[in-house]
C-alpha cells in the first residue's frame, strides 16, 4: 500500500567520541523512507537545497522511495550538527541550519492525496495540519513531534493531534505534553487529545505501546556496539508504519497488528545505531532481519 | 526451603516532594525478607541498636521471617536519610549513619549453615565472603553490591563474585564494574568473573536477565503513582529468590525457572513504590499479586 511521509531530507554532521562524519544523508523523511524496507510504496514530501547531492536522492530512490515530491530550491539544505557524549545517548546540538527548510510549504501532489498511510514526521504542527488537510482520508495517520513544538506551538499541536491515530513520542515528551509523571496517566491524557494509540519511545530501554485494549512493552535489542544512534526514532516509525501497511491495517484494526508493528519497528530501529547515519539501515537483509526478530521474541518470552 | 539473607536492618528517613517520613523500617534484609512472601523459610542475619522498636522486629517475624539472627547491640541502628527529586527517581542522600552496623560481624548460627539459598545483600564484600565461608554449600547464592564497593574494595568484591551464582546490579553498576558500555558486553564480562547469571536492574525501565542460554527483558509494571521507591531493588531480589526457592531451583537449573523468577521479582517489586518504606509491600495479597502478574504477562506478549 502507499505511505506518504512528510519531513526533513537533510544533512547531518555527527561527532562521536571515536569519529566525525560531515554532511551525511539524514533527516526524518530519509530515515523513515529507507526503514519501510519496501513494505509499502513510500512517497517522500520534502525540500532540499541546491547543495544536495544527487547520489543521496538516488540512494533513496534505489531503496524504493518515490522522491518526486522532494523539491529542490536555491539555497542550502537543512543541516543538523551534533556531538554525542561518551554514553552515546546524551548529545549536544552544535548547529541547526534550516536553510531552504525554513520556508518549506509542503504541497501534496494530486496523485498522492489518496495515499493510504500518512506519517507526519517532526515538523511544525501547522505544516502537519496543512498536509493532513490535503489528504483524502488515509487509512491511518501517525505523527511524531518534539519538545520545541510542545513548548512553542501548543495550540497548533493540539489541533493536529485531534486528527491523528498514533502518536510517537519519547518519555520526556509524553510527560511534558501532559504534565503527568506516570506514563500510564500520560498515555491516557494523550488518548483523550485524539490519538487512540500512543507509542512512548525510550531509546535503549525500548518502547511502550498504549493501545485500545492494553499495553505492550518491547525491549530494545541489546547492541554490541553503538556507532551513531541519530535517526533511530524515525527508523522505528518507518518499520512500524511499514508493518501496518504490509498488514493492511486501519485505525480500527485490533491491537494485535499494532503489537506486531511494534516488533517490526524495534527490529528495524536496532540496525540504525550500528552505522553512521543511514549506513546501519542499509545493512538490513532478510536473514539479518529474521535473526533479530527471533532474538527480540526470545527476549520477551518468559 | 530455607533462605538466609544477610544485610541491613535499618531505619530510613525519606522525604519526597509530598511528604516526609522519619525513621521507618528499612534496610536491605528487611525489604528482602518481607518480599519473599512466605515462599521460603527466610532467616535474617543482621544487627540493630537499642533504639530499634520491638514492633518493627515483630512485623518481620509476623511476615514469617526468623529474626533470631538479628542481634541487638548498644548504640544506634543504621539510619539512612534521603530526599527524592520531583521525578521520584533521582535522590540525594542526606545522611548515612552506620551506628552499630559499623562493627557488624555476621556470624551464621550453626542451625542456619545448611540454608539452601543465600542472599548476600549490599554490604562490604569482605563480610559477604565471611558469611559465604560459613555456609555448607547452599543450592544457590545471589549477591547485590553497589558503586561504593566497586570503587573502594574491588579485590574483595572479585573474591566473592567468583563464588556467586547470580549477581543483581543496576545498569550503571554493571558498566562501572566491567568498564563496558554495552550491557551485552558487560554481562559477558561479569559472567567471566563468576556469576553464570546476571540481572541488570533498570528501575522504571524494568530488568534484564542474562542467563546461560539467552536474555530476557522484563518491563517494569507501569504504576499510577509512585510514593516511595526506596527498597524496590531488594524487593525484586526477595521476589526473585523466593520464587527460586519455591521452585526448588539450583544453580544448574534451566533458564526457564529463572525467567519465571524474573516475573516474580518484577511483580513483587512493583508494590514497593506504592507506599512508604515497606507499606506498599504489606498490601500484597494473592488476588493483587495474580492480577499484576497477568498485567505483566500481557505487557510482554506481542
Amino acid at each position: 500500500m502507499s505511505i506518504l511521509v512528510v519531513g526533513s531530507v537533510a544533512y547531518d554532521t555527527v561527532e562521536t567520541p571515536r569519529e566525525k562524519r560531515e554532511r551525511q544523508l539524514g533527516g526524518s523523511a530519509s530515515f523513515f523512507a529507507i526503514a519501510t524496507l519496501g513494505r509499502g510504496d513510500v512517497r517522500c514530501l520534502g525540500v532540499v537545497g541546491d547543495d544536495f547531492r544527487q547520489e543521496d536522492l538516488d540512494l533513496l530512490a534505489g531503496r524504493g522511495a518515490d522522491i518526486s515530491g522532494i523539491e529542490r530550491k536555491p539555497g542550502k539544505s537543512f543541516h543538523w550538527s551534533g556531538r554525542y557524549h561518551d554514553d552515546m545517548i546524551e548529545r549536544d546540538t552544535l548547529a541547526t541550519e534550516l536553510g531552504v527548510f525554513a520556508d518549506f510549504q509542503p504541497e501534496v501532489p494530486a496523485a498522492w492525496k489518496d495515499s493510504e498511510y500518512l506519517f507526519l514526521a517532526n515538523i511544525h504542527p501547522a505544516l502537519q495540519s496543512h498536509v493532513m488537510d490535503e489528504m483524502n482520508g488515509p487509512r491511518l495517520v501517525a505523527l511524531d513531534t518534539m519538545n520545541l513544538w510542545i513548548e512553542t506551538t501548543p495550540a497548533d499541536l493540539a489541533k493536529i493531534l485531534a486528527l491523528v491515530d498514533v502518536l510517537l513520542v519519547n518519555d520526556s515528551e509524553a510527560r511534558q505534553l501532559t504534565g503527568k509523571r506516570s506514563l500510564a496517566h500520560a498515555a491516557k491524557a494523550i488518548q483523550a487529545m485524539g490519538p487512540s494509540r500512543v507509542i512512548v519511545k525510550k531509546g535503549e530501554h525500548g518502547a511502550v505501546y498504549f493501545g485500545r485494549d492494553g499495553v505492550l512493552s518491547v525491549p530494545a535489542i541489546i547492541l554490541d556496539d553503538v556507532i551513531d544512534p541519530t535517526g533511530a526514532g524515525d527508523c522505528f516509525a518507518g518499520g512500524f508504519v511499514g508493518s501496518l501497511s504490509e498488514a493492511g491495517a486501519t485505525r480500527d484494526s485490533d491491537d494485535a497488528v499494532f503489537r506486531q508493528a511494534m516488533l517490526d519497528g524495534t527490529v528495524t530501529a536496532s540496525f540504525c545505531p550500528e552505522g553512521f547515519n543511514v549506513e546501519g539501515l542499509l545493512q538490513i537483509d532478510d536473514a539479518a532481519y529474521a535473526a533479530r526478530l527471533a532474538t527480540l521474541r526470545g527476549m520477551m518470552v518468559p
